[in-house]
């Protein structure tokens, strides 16, 4: 061996030591926590306080105040009347306060706020109505356990304070920021289906601290207990299932003064109807869509402004969705459109099942059994019909189902005018 | 430096020398082509000439004789009737052949034997029914243009020897193997629409190959020539739209006896709802899906065995899609299921319109604007209801769309009845 045979031995050895070297770093590093865990009190509601610790957060958290519509024109963050883009809100409602005032949501910060100015709600109203506009829900819970619920509104409502709107402590255990629940509704609902909401992974988590809320309900009669009607299955079909069954006595939300009918009233199935559709199906929870990742400054972070993500596309569905802003923007809008359409057409069809009703009601010596079977199939109809309607995305958290429950409510609607129009032995519209 | 340091130094060496070799070789290895370009002359349209040069290919092609169900029990390459699942079909297409045999579609190798059974087509039928049967085509374009479409069917049929069933020379050019296509009517449609085939990129071809018969069409009158009613569009509404128009003197496929409707009938609009469908719109390509890619000693080859990628779920879908075989299947089996549903009501509430405006016409007197408006109605039910009927997918190509289509089916059926009604002055059904 020659002396520059010896030095290209050593240089290589150099070489290979140093790439060495730089594969064990790479390989060890270890990148610096980018979140510091504080202990906040047990009992701290007030956002501002937990902000002080996590203001990237909370920084975000804050945004939930920008009211603007989502960009395909279907919900959106601003006070607008649903009634708006249908009208038939206002007759199929009717007799119920939702043919008053039905507004779309705003953002969570707005969530004390819009429950004072809403005209569904009154002096009168139980305090269960408060079950998810605060995270004093915890307190009022330790408290009075389901007591809270039958209290007049106005009682519980005076004992909330002007910071107590939905905010950190509804999702997150203020010890450790692990996300829990705190709606009893919820975790007792999941118990009865054998789920344990305490022992969920952190991904089933990232759902359920939505679900807690955007969701189905009805209030036991004489408790004003919060029930969630999920023990048949989470479509619309057995839900209504469950509901025919008189669960814990509950009949109707109210009956519509034209038809007479016992009706159902829907109350935003977002939870139930992601949980059928692909993403739920696919383990992609709400947060992963609604809540993504970002970064400032090197750190990562969940973004607290929820809103439809169609607002910052890239982040939410650009993870999962390569095809670009402009594509996956198409795809959400058709999808919409599509859903739009046949649901409008229903709505429609409901609207002129119990004008049929009302007229056949009318006439003296009616066939009573084929009234009585229009009633249930316009019940049945606006069920499937409000399904979709009251739900948070136009058929996108599951398209083939909304898109089917619009389309046999259309159905039912047409079948209780035929079944008006047999009680009534002539053709009414 | 002592002898034992030296010695590390040269096993490092020659630890880096070998590495960079095996780094380098898999660099710069360059794998065996896996398929010899044979040249087969042109005008050989027998597969099994074909087959000698392209084994795994042909192998693969030739399993297109099995015969069986879909997995999801929708459509398969069962001969059955489509009329067992949905016996609509039978008074829907009433005065029309499909009413008599609606078979399903078997694999491409009996595309001869079948047309032959069908009583669908007679001796007298136009020429123009083997457009899409044969790769013989091809040759009849050649000598007689157009001609062969006026011709009598068994004439042309009798120029077909037996092997001439759907097979490679149908999409590929002997000589080099490249994806062509021959059916003129898919040819001009294009140019039509701006698009120059012969210049399509490969991945375009991968789904015009299948396109330029899996779609739907119309003879022109006194020529029989075959046109692709795209001009405005791939949508039901779209071709809808252009049918309003009486294009080249076109009006109808036949008239319905008991509604006297002229109506039309879809054919298998595959290629138009996967376009404006997710994967459609996604880029990927029927055989994408429907002809993965496979491996055999080795060599990795298209799968020829042309049928639903259900039946070979892991290499169509799993590319993509990687949630497992269970869990698309049963994706796809909702969908499925979903579209069915509202499909099947549609079908009956269709049966239903001839039904009401066949005894509307009955009565004297009858309002003749209304009665023309239900015909135009039920024609216009039935087309929505056709395209997502006649479509071989059960809504799969494009769920959203299809789901709509249906329900607009339902709701135009609806308002034909209510036409009908209106047109006799009582309550017809």
């Amino acid at each position: 061996m020659n002396k520059s045979q010896k030095s290209m031995i050593a240089l290589l050895g150099v070489l290979l030591v140093f790439f060495g070297f730089v594969i064990t770093r790479i390989g060890i590093a270890k990148p610096a926590s980018t979140v510091k865990i504080a202990k906040i009190p047990a009992g701290e509601y007030d956002p501002a306080v937990w902000g002080k610790f996590y203001p990237l957060q909370y920084e975000s958290y804050k945004k939930n105040s920008i009211m603007e519509p989502s960009p395909t024109g279907y919900g959106g963050s601003l006070k607008v009347q649903k009634s708006d883009m249908m009208p038939e809100i206002k007759t199929n409602f009717k007799g119920n306060p939702f043919s008053v005032d039905y507004t779309e949501d705003r953002g969570h910060v707005y969530a004390l706020e819009d429950i004072k100015e809403t005209k569904r709600i009154g002096p009168k109203s139980p305090g269960a109505c408060i079950t998810c506009k605060t995270p004093y829900l915890e307190k009022l819970v330790q408290e009075t356990g389901w007591g809270y619920a039958k209290l007049p509104f106005s009682q519980v409502m005076d004992t909330i304070p002007s910071h107590g709107y939905i905010s950190c402590a509804n999702c997150h255990d203020p010890e450790n920021m692990n996300l829990r629940v705190i709606n009893p509704a919820f975790i007792e609902a999941m118990d009865r289906k054998g789920v344990d909401v305490t022992k969920a992974s952190r991904e089933d988590m990232r759902s359920y601290v939505c679900g807690q809320c955007h969701a189905e309900y009805f209030f036991e009669p004489n408790t004003s207990r919060v029930v969630f009607p999920w023990d048949k299955g989470s479509k619309p079909s057995d839900i209504y299932a469950y509901y025919l069954d008189k669960p814990l006595g509950f009949v109707q939300d109210w009956q519509h003064p034209d038809s007479k009918a016992a009706m159902l009233k829907a109350q935003h199935p977002d939870f139930e109807t992601w949980s059928t559709g692909t993403h739920g199906k696919a383990g992609v929870a709400c947060a992963d869509c609604h809540m993504p990742y970002e970064r400032k400054d090197g750190q990562k972070y969940s973004s607290h402004t929820m809103t439809s993500p169609l607002k910052n596309l890239d982040a939410a569905c650009g993870t999962c969705h390569t095809q670009g802003s402009a594509w996956l923007m198409d795809q959400v809008k058709t999808t919409q459109d599509y859903t739009f359409e046949v649901l409008h057409t229903a709505g429609q069809n409901v609207t002129r099942a119990h004008e049929a009703i009302k007229k056949a009601s009318e006439i003296p010596n009616v066939n009573q059994d084929e009234l009585a079977n229009a009633r249930e199939l316009v019940r049945k109809a606006q069920w499937y019909w409000d399904f979709v309607a009251a739900e948070s995305s136009m058929g996108f958290h599951n398209p083939d189902q909304s898109l089917n429950s619009a389309a046999q409510a259309s159905e039912f609607a047409r079948q209780a005018i035929e079944a008006a129009n047999r009680a009534a032995g002539i053709n009414l519209l």
